[in-house]
């Protein structure tokens, strides 16, 4: 970015290199704090209603208060502010400054809310070509439904993945994967079968992959909903992650092995040309999409 | 605090009130940070070695620079502005302040330095009598060797715990105790055996732990180090706890139940003697903790 974007921080816009808040917030001492990440189209909120149901999960679930503030309201003045046309809006709501640290905390302390865009090319070069990844055990804590900012586990899987010249790591416990590294995971089983893990505290429900689901159900397209391992991951016809971030992304290999073909197959480009529909998105534009 | 006290953030010494983070750094987006606290009494730093030590392995665990400061001269500094006699002093330090979001984050930011004293009296009324507490399933991610401000599940445990007008929460896994919210557990089971976890990377080191482990071996008292049960728990002769900021907390009741007779107990009062005795306090002050 060339310019300062403006950023909205506890009741004020202001420009990003301006923002400062306390050391002493609960977002900082104690990762106490929920987020999420909104996808922005053609200057449009995507599927923002569900984002504010899951933000409001996680907020009960960390004993936060909900912030009182128009949130959408907020996003839209970050959108007209910023002349955001793609990318992504980031809301972190947490426990707030108490001007001290004790792990229990006040009972009621006014969250501190942090939001800021980034403009970002939502169906680009990662969409068509696809990624690669590697995979990690998942160390992440138990209670994965809740979207906090306790996201050392990712940011250390990503490095990992980096070094090893991926994008991306997949999570596994004993073997059995859970998700990827801030993404949902897909495959197209041997046998054909689209396989997404079912939700429970071991996986973020991620707002893209209920609304792929949402779609595909349209479709009268069969998706099993389950835990699936690491064996099944190697022997897939396809592999590809769901998120509001990258979207919908092919993987084409696998700790150096290559996922079926190597190419993005013909489940992930059908799963692409109805999601980007579902946005807005004019996918005549996209000729590498229509192939299958 | 009536005064504000002196913190030290990023190469400055300033007012609690005006220290300000920029909320892009890493410690709050990604609790990609490491802290520890330090116990002072009489004005002396307590087996600051020891946390330096194991600072830096939480850093080089976490990706994080080590920062280049003296931090043994920025403790004795917050000691002599804010005249501290008896207390705690915190130590933050973040993977830093990149100025946007993602996981990754450059190889090399400098890391954001943090920290401040808390006044406070290391052996008074909750040594001389007690707490309660409660148990809790452990939530927490599976590196807890690691000293993170990945805090949540500690802070929601501290909380179930006020609910139930007790103090601290003991954390189990299965039925399998790892230790307390924030402190290592101790039990003397049915048999009259002093038990306390082995380390792994389930449990935090604890500094007063080891120091503990020190003392008694010097004394030739046995201990053994290895896991144990909610069935151990619930049978022990008694319960307590080691940690920099309670140091060495007897335990009365747990889950509401009395722990033995349910007042401290001869072994807990022999540990103290010998933990207050290492860190210089005069034990003839104490009248309670000579009676076992």
């Amino acid at each position: 970015m060339t310019q300062t974007p403006w950023v909205y921080l506890n009741g004020a816009f202001v420009p990003a290199d301006e923002a400062l808040i306390s050391p002493f917030d609960r977002g900082f001492l104690f990762a106490h704090a929920a987020y999420e990440v909104t996808a922005v189209f053609d200057s449009k909120l995507i599927d923002f209603d569900a984002h504010l149901r899951r933000l409001e999960t996680t907020l009960k679930g960390l004993e936060i208060a909900q912030p009182e503030l128009d949130l959408r309201a907020l996003h839209s003045e970050l959108i007209a502010r910023n002349t955001l046309q793609e990318g992504l809006i980031y809301l972190q709501v947490s426990a707030g400054d108490q001007g001290w640290r004790d792990f229990n905390g006040p009972e009621h302390v006014t969250p501190s809310v942090f939001a800021f865009v980034t403009p970002r090319t939502l169906i680009g070069e990662v969409a068509e070509n696809g990624i690669t990844a590697i995979t990690v055990p998942d160390t992440r804590w138990t209670r994965r439904n809740l979207k906090t900012t306790q996201l050392v586990s990712q940011c250390l899987a990503y490095r990992q993945a980096r070094r090893a010249d991926s994008q991306t790591a997949i999570l596994h416990e004993d073997g059995v994967i859970t998700e990827a590294a801030s993404a949902n995971l897909w495959i197209v089983s041997a046998e054909g079968r689209l396989l997404t893990r079912d939700l429970s505290a071991a996986l973020l429900p991620g707002i893209t992959r209920a609304r792929v689901l949402d779609l595909l159900r349209v479709e009268q397209y069969e998706v099993e909903e389950r835990a699936f391992t690491l064996a099944e991951l190697s022997s897939a016809r396809e592999v590809f992650t769901t998120s509001t971030g990258v979207v919908i992304a092919p993987i084409l290999t696998i700790d150096s092995k290559p996922v079926g073909a190597g190419i993005p197959g013909p489940v992930v480009r059908l799963v692409q040309r109805h999601y980007y529909t579902h946005i807005g998105a004019d996918i005549d534009q996209y000729a590498w999409v229509q192939s299958d």
